[in-house]
């Protein structure tokens, strides 16, 4: 159905541009395979839940891309003008941009969702999305050259509120809610992908060329920066005092860097300051995720399945607020001539010529703006997404992918069982009697 | 052997090209990264064959790339000319899609022979597919942009005829034959990468500039296009009737559209087409794989480990008829003055001045030419395969790694035995009174 | 501290570059790939410390690139003349091989240290590194374009060295000393990408055009041969002469080729020298794997856990050989005129002038410089890290990442109780039996 809806709207309304953008490809498969590969496993960390995360990650992704290219073409000049929109390879980029917006939100109420309520979230989430990057980016003229605000923190904060909305008691303390050994691992295949592909996604709509190299190269370091404070971190907060890292920072605080630094990428002039933003996001990740999240379980009954209003919620308002500082210190001059219309182009004199504390006061009403939307929206789509149209997952099998994947033949195996095998003491004295007694399995050919 | 061979014709007869090719380094790596990663992965959904799928597929890659090379090199001008052929990057291109044709038929007969056999198979499929390929390009002067019809038709039905030839009856319903959760997302690691580089694959032969960015925009919207009607189709088909995705349909045929938008990639001005055969691709992918693939078996004694005829034999066959329709209602206008003869070089007065629907006719033809050809040399290519010099595969070990690989010590554990865990009746009575005596395994420190 | 030490560091002297390099930055993410992920993967090869691998792999990165920006950066001219160094994108392709040269060295020690003790071999081994690199290729004006000697040869033997120092006898022939099924696809997922960016890592550096086209295809040729020739000599070396293949050798030696022509990858003009490079670098890659290693463990206590002595040493050794013959062997007119002043610098009559002889020379030289260094420096480093003020993981734990990583709930289960399933006998009668009362876990639901 909704296919169809595509067809006939792509039909009426779409056309291809008729300009190539010859340096664009390899930016739009780096940006592609962090959609595809980098977001797809990093959501994988769930034991019982990784054929799904994939699955429907690549399902989101491909319903997001067309649903946006759409959306975006009725906001276009060419829309405007000639009644259809055209599409070009900045135009797939900016489409991948809003599918990883859907797929952050995904990140909140992973395991907790039918594939049918995922798309229907989607549906409603990406016109919502590329309204709010429209207004700010376009009407307001705010500055945010890696999308944190816009994509990072919108996501993030949509997210919880529908996590918020859609809340049920069972969904929290579920024992399938865990990972394994296995689905760590692959967990790290995402985190690796996001954070080798970072500068080419900051840097991704960074026009003219020293812009885009002063983002490659601020995220890069911020990156490092944030890897490092992040085990430092994480060690010290280990439950047990024993000094040891948690996998769920690893996994993700690492990245924290790149989203703090994402607004003003293009705009830091210091190594220094790269560094030091680096570590700010990776303590507001880790401290988040160790401090904030249990709070919300506890006190508002808010369960975010991968954390990602500290993973990607307060690096993103970090961001923001980044934005707005680096914006009310800028100096036009230390840029040299010409590059001002470039950073802030509402600055420009042949446009609004506004004043450095105006944009600056436009730079925080954008996260404003975003932060009441996401959270509004969010709450909105909750309510929609409760309603009992939808099929619902049944309680027991939150955070399992038994409902929407036929097993394979070992699924019950390394999915389930294997979480209880430690609670069996298994003590080297039975163990040497019973060896040859015992039989785990059934014979190999029966 | 083999090897000292490769030496001997590289030294009489290679030389490397004067010709740098500036743009062609970053195609280059995506679709070398297909062939190695993609192509590789998407092979290791079997939970005892995963190492193996692996390895042979670097084995095999290495060794078409060279045949490939060579044999492409007798066909050259310059071999023709000077008697020594040039090796250049856009050479190495072409050369990994040979090895990618190998490697699809390689997967109909995935399991089923010993090293040595895949390396012979290699050696006789690699000159057939390169001269196929040089005469429906060269002399027939047929388009196929994406080399859906010369790569993935031919490769599916070259190895379809070889898994026809060489079947035994116990290598249908083998108890080996099966995947492992964690084999379904190691391939799935195989379906992103190939989903992600689809448009490079498809574009990286097109030329001039506007042919390849069209080339990218079509298969990046065949692909999701038929990434959603392929986990639409596959839900409507579950056995259980519970609207369950199946691994098999969702890890293969997302990819159908990239394949069934081959042909016409560069072709193709309307979003709106690139959509609908997304869904056509989908459709008969899935389809084919649910309803012909069993009749094959049970019929024709024609097992298809990984279901090739299906996932890129039938989206093949389609790109084939889409190019017959699509050169059937060419109107060169539409594409700008001098395009003609990029699209269509023999359309160009200067060269054959052909109409229409002689290219037309062509372009069927060149679609039976690969069937014929591709289903007659698979079909002597497994006959040789037959021959007694070669060591076969014992049949109890069919789909099983263990005769090739020295195994790690937990071998039997993670591939055989875990596959008939599911088998044992776990009472939570009986698991609860056994726990402290029932040992899994020896000591942990004997 | 070391962050702190950073921040400082890079704010007083850190600069960025006003030289953007538009085309450096796929080569940048090719490379940035294979050191997160290439060097990471490839070292899940351990069934009990793969998180480790990759997480320590994740900081040691981190530190290795800041630190060796900013010891580089003490070398640069600009440090010399303004006080402040530049950091533009070839600076971060630099880094990246600095970090890939710990990387390697980690190798070496894997699973014996602690991540502080990492970070302090990390600390030694950058400005040891740089300042040999910077000796090498500034001042003895030496031909390494794909770093052969100067990272692959000098991290193996540093690491060597250190592990020699740190050894204890508990470290050889440890309990959790091996690999499983799923870390061995695992580590191919490493293999496979140092496979396909190793082209660019060996041509990241050559300029102009032509001698970065020579760079890949000579690369490329030499990997496709050096991966046959593995096949090959594993299998003939199998323990119980089934001629199966071994995965260490397959998932390691297959990259010989890439490190044996590093030296002389742009000046190699005949593909068939390339080919037979690839053939000797499988060789005593294999060769040293097989018959040296055991015999460094056996007589000299010299336990390489990854055997990076074999896999990056001798190819590396080879490299360096190669580039004194192929120097000694040199004919300028062969490559059109002009361009032996890009091959090598110090000939051309504006600079040294010096002879092919002296070249050559110079050539031996650098590999004798990179052998003392780096085992002299190794071995200091080893007593460094034997001093009583760092802990030291327990004798029980080496190769394990229980002790840095807060386990998943599997984790015994996955890692070390999965190792000793096969010692148990398992008779189909015994199995049959017990079938029903056997309780291999606890109750799902308790």
């Amino acid at each position: 159905m909704v296919k169809v809806l595509f067809l006939i709207l792509f039909a009426l309304f779409g056309q291809y541009s008729n300009n190539a953008m010859p340096g664009g490809t390899t930016i739009f498969q780096d940006v592609h395979l962090m959609t595809l590969v980098g977001m797809g496993f990093i959501m994988v960390f769930l034991r019982r839940y990784g054929l799904a995360a994939l699955s429907i990650n690549l399902l989101l992704t491909s319903h997001a891309i067309q649903w946006a290219l759409i959306v975006r073409g009725f906001f276009s000049h060419e829309f405007a003008n000639i009644g259809r929109f055209a599409i070009s390879i900045l135009d797939l980029i900016t489409a991948d941009f809003v599918a990883i917006t859907v797929l952050i939100t995904m990140g909140a109420v992973l395991g907790k969702l039918t594939p049918v309520q995922y798309m229907v979230m989607s549906a409603i989430e990406v016109p919502i999305a590329v309204a709010v990057e429209h207004v700010i980016l376009r009407y307001l003229k705010v500055i945010d050259i890696g999308r944190s605000m816009v994509i990072h923190c919108f996501g993030a904060y949509f997210g919880l509120a529908v996590a918020k909305v859609i809340n049920k008691k069972e969904m929290i303390a579920h024992q399938h809610e865990g990972s394994s050994y296995n689905s760590n691992i692959f967990a790290l295949i995402g985190t690796l992908f996001l954070w080798a592909f970072f500068p080419s996604f900051n840097s991704a709509l960074a026009i003219p060329e020293d812009s885009r190299h002063r983002a490659i190269l601020n995220t890069y370091l911020a990156l490092c920066s944030s890897t490092i404070c992040t085990f430092l971190i994480s060690q010290l907060l280990d439950h047990e005092h024993k000094y040891r890292f948690s996998m769920i920072h690893i996994s993700n605080s690492v990245l924290a860097g790149g989203i703090a630094i994402g607004t003003v990428a293009n705009i830091i002039l210091e190594p220094f300051y790269a560094l030091l933003i680096g570590c700010l996001g990776a303590l507001v990740s880790v401290l988040g995720n160790h401090y904030i999240r249990p709070i919300g379980v506890r006190v508002f009954g808010l369960h975010d399945t991968r954390g990602v209003g500290s993973i990607h919620g307060l690096p993103g308002i970090l961001a923001g607020i980044l934005g707005f500082i680096f914006t009310a210190v800028y100096e036009p001059t230390r840029y040299g001539t010409g590059n001002v219309t470039h950073i802030y182009p509402a600055m420009n004199s042949n446009d609004e010529g506004r004043e450095i504390f105006v944009q600056a006061g436009y730079q925080l009403a954008a996260l404003a703006i975003v932060l009441v939307v996401s959270i509004t929206g969010g709450a909105v789509t909750g309510l929609i997404l409760r309603l009992n149209c939808f099929n619902r997952i049944h309680e027991k099998e939150f955070y399992s992918d038994g409902e929407f994947i036929e097993p394979p033949e070992d699924y019950d195996f390394t999915t389930r069982i294997i979480s209880k095998i430690d609670h069996i003491e298994l003590t080297e004295h039975t163990a040497l009697n019973k060896e040859s007694s015992t039989s785990v399995v059934g014979p190999s050919n029966p």
